[in-house]
């Protein structure tokens, strides 16, 4: 931590300041520059916290504080010299092959799962996404099936073998997501709804948490380490496109939040080319983009009758489509060498890839 | 809702799209430009949904729909005739009185807050803000007194007669502050946790909704919607900033959210300038700008020692500063035809001001 | 300047830093902490150059350089001790008084800006604008009169006594609309064409300063030096609103700019209330706002016939509405502070008000 | 064009607009919903203009006026089947093959744009950047040796064959840069310099049009049609990456702007992983995202010694960097269809890749 005197701090300021980072414990190194007085904090490490920080600039010739380390430390990079793998049935997030989760928005029917499951399997998929508790912008639209669509999902998981992600909408849903799913998933919109990060990192289950639209990487990375410091550490990050001003695109993918957040932590990362977009056409590009960025995966959007969907029909890929983006995702997955798994059996006509 | 089909659309796309409007009830009046077929959709007005859209969206030879109505009914303007009033106290929020809420961020004492309670009631504060539950975004940092502060707030209530407004930050602390406080306050990291807003809805209580920092005016609205479709129309709204590329404040105040939403809405709104700008010297012209934008009222933070304040204290006023912007307040307050009430007793020396 | 190393640097590493710096002239002061070295750099106060720290951050074992100083010299305040007063006719921006520009956006004909002119000046206004030169976004879109609508502002000015603002879109109008008009205006477009903001300090007129729409303060305050760099001190900076990704309004009013502006700089700071809403009914409450902040004038559209107006027809007032919003104008002026001046003479109709 | 009328709109109203729309040409449409009158504007296909739709947004009952058209013509995919190619000297931008431009930021002395050149051209490049004119956010910063620099990279070309891509900040610079160099670069902050991007145009050089960093794609392509409006059509568009709220990275690389800008127009477009991210250690990811998303090229700022570099130091890479960048950039390029061109004589050691 840095504080920055302003021009005119007297001696007095200065030993105030001296004092209060004594009082709390930590050593002050001054530094005088020709036009300002900065002080080292030394012994702030870790601890350097908003709180102090805002109270330090509150005091009387201080201009700013700056933070020189990362508000995160589990989650940290520096914390570990490997990445973490997180292991959800066959799949392993962060591990050599990339991993594809797919499925509706909604479940929406026993059958509409189960038909969206065997296809995305067949693919090459090897994870199944589903929504049963869906946040909506309208109280008047469709807000999923609850623990029916849950049961729904662990059916069509029973018959294909794939896990399952869901959404804990909130902290009433963890126990049940937790207890029939594989993955709880943290949407975007509660990034910042740190009792149900909490209940989700204290369920012990993987967490699959979505940046939140107009987070910082540094914002995400804080929420992640909510969750970690519970001790649960099988988190991983979701980057699904930010806010901006264009408005050719729902979101806008940030796609150097893949390379960036692997530098700064050792969780694996996904990336979301359904919500990024909001379009059909821009999944297989935004895909293709995530991966040749060093994405650990996918999670995309499939319906088997878009027209139909109750909720996201305009983005999500049919079965067909889906799977000639497979077979394009298998290509490119190769040459960064994070490749799709062999599949096993007859999968895709014609299927008969080696890693 | 207008259907814009593509150009190259054929008959058969025409047709299907009119099946399916037909299908769900609509009527459709087709528009035949030189470049582009349109389709007014009739009788979608107030069941236009996000949801039909998306899968219309997805029929061949659509190109986009356009919604022309607005997302939201209960709290739109077009509703009613008149503004609500939500009373608290004897404070009216949207009444012919300028409302100040003032307060610390967070409860930290009974003396604490007993001393803030009493400095800004003196200064002319209608209504007393705290918090007992803060939602932190680092897990390290001090997340409030929880229920003891919901009784510490009651306590200087029932010494200064002030009503509170406090955040409940989960489903699960509703109860608790409807119970304990007058107004509930939805932070604005909360604004799109709608089960949230749903308990608050049927608390019965005011709530007061913060925007959230990268809602749309859109957004925020829909988010009322979601309180108001439980029967609850005590809503107070709060702009209090939103991101923006701009990092000389925390946030960007977007004064032009008060008329915007006083066109579209029929509900009272209040400007929290601390948080606005997120910084101390802002305090003034901010809330200045934000009654003479036609705000209904003030939130604003106020702790007596700053630089000792456990959350905000960079943003946090002093009480003096306190009573000196309340001065300045009220001039602005009257000529705008929105005065600050009368002060009954002695209040601030030499207070004598009528409106 | 403030150099943080990465927590891996070596002895070698930090030895490379300080033989630069040392080559470069700068002292280097070192700050051991627990987790990090930092190095404060003395001497490298005004001369501090992203250059500079861009070479540094490429050197081994450096993770980044932080600013300590802005990177403007002659416009902040730090450089002298009053404010700025810039005359402009008989107004004085700046100074005690608030003054208001108003004119309609693009110069359509004689009798049009006349009849402007004429208006505006009756309802108080002090300075008549209108764009000759028009920047359009698109190619085909009215691109203004040029020289031709020059003289017709020329005229307005001989018969009103009012002095012009007009825009330079580049660098070949500067010398014409120097010697023809009062005021040069950059166009928000071109708040970083670096050289027209340098031919309009040479040409020693007063410059008025659009804020680009997502430049930062800095950023803009960086351009005030360009013109400043010139020896012309004359700069009224602008406040227009800027990009965000709300939608309702055409741009975000950055009203927390005019404080932070004034804090930075010496500089007098205008509101555009039209380009920040681009909606008629914004224009008062965003003018409200404007003055209570702190403004040191509003530049206003006002067009004879809006639904004939050849640009910004949807925010420009009509005079009617311009009179009326001039008697909020001035009633929240004075308050504040900076009354606008007693009118001369008949004015509008019943005028009587004294500062 | 749309018009919606308010829901309080009078007869009186409607005729007003319709006679307003049969007064420019146009014919009305009316379909009449339950809740709104809409007018579908026949006839204003290519000619729907913003000042119309402005004047009549004015007319009174209105609500609003959408646009159902794109505001350009002559770059929109529409006005043509196929996509266009732009031939720099061997290099064709939007052909089968990836075109890679590299060099440094600024051209900064005979013997380091050599050095650049024989060294990119080695690695694979097939144009050589490097900036003479250079628009800087400060005035005391290095700005560029001008007509010397241009001089300097004609030399490169003379020695290496590659052609030249270089910036013209400034319409008196376009005439020398397009007799010295092989195409104009117009830089982010000018896009929306109307008078250079005519100038540039009615040179007749190619042109490589920057996305201003707040500019939608719609703007984007709007300054593109400023060129094309000249006759102009060698047009390459060059995503660089947009302002958001992150703060990580220097901007947001827009990698969906890459397959939407492809849906809109015929024209190339190449992605700058350099000021996208504005750190060396992402250009690798952002150049392989780039490729995957489709671009047809890229530009990279290559350097002999970033830590001397006079500008952009913190992203510019060295040669031998660069070297290992291409081996990857090659990989992904085949994959996706658009190789890079098979490298002739001995280029990189063991170069032996065919596409």
């Amino acid at each position: 931590m840095i504080v920055v005197m302003t021009p005119d701090a007297t001696q007095d300021d200065l030993a105030g300041v001296q004092a209060r980072l004594a009082e709390a414990g930590y050593g002050a190194h001054l530094s005088q520059g020709e036009k300002r007085t900065i002080i080292g904090v030394i012994g702030a490490g870790d601890d350097e916290k908003q709180t102090f920080a805002d109270q330090v600039e509150s005091l009387p010739g201080v201009e700013r504080v700056i933070f020189v380390l990362k508000p995160y430390k589990l989650v940290s990079q520096e914390s570990r010299s490997d990445r973490s793998v997180v292991e959800v049935g066959e799949a392993r997030f962060g591990g050599p092959n990339l991993v594809v989760c797919a499925g509706p928005c909604s479940v929406e029917s026993h059958e509409q799962i189960l038909e969206c499951a065997r296809a995305v399997k067949a693919a090459g998929a090897q994870v199944l996404r589903g929504g049963a508790f869906k946040p909506r912008t309208s109280p008047y639209d469709f807000q999923g099936l609850g623990e029916t669509g849950l049961d729904m999902l662990a059916a069509a998981r029973d018959e294909t073998g794939l896990p399952i992600v869901t959404e804990a909408r909130a902290v009433k849903d963890v126990e049940l997501v937790a207890e029939k799913a594989d993955v709880i998933q943290i949407g975007a919109r509660n990034m910042q709804n740190y009792d149900l990060l909490q209940a989700a990192g204290e369920s012990g289950a993987p967490v699959l948490l979505k940046r939140g639209l107009s987070a910082t990487i540094d914002e995400w990375l804080k929420a992640a380490e909510y969750i970690a410091a519970t001790g649960n550490l099988k988190i991983i990050l979701c980057e699904r496109g930010i806010r901006t001003f264009e408005t050719t695109t729902r979101n806008t993918l940030d796609i150097a939040a893949v390379p960036v957040a692997q530098k700064l932590t050792h969780l694996p990362i996904v990336v979301d080319p359904s919500h990024a977009g909001g379009r059909r056409d821009l999944v297989l590009p935004l895909s293709m983009a995530g991966i040749a960025a060093g994405a650990d995966g996918l999670i995309i959007e499939v319906h088997p009758q878009p027209d139909r969907a109750l909720s996201d029909g305009a983005q999500s890929l049919t079965p067909d489509a889906f799977s000639e983006l497979m077979i394009q995702v298998r290509t490119v997955s190769e040459v960064v060498g994070k490749p799709l798994p062999v599949m096993a059996g007859k999968g895709v006509e014609g299927a008969s890839w080696e890693p």
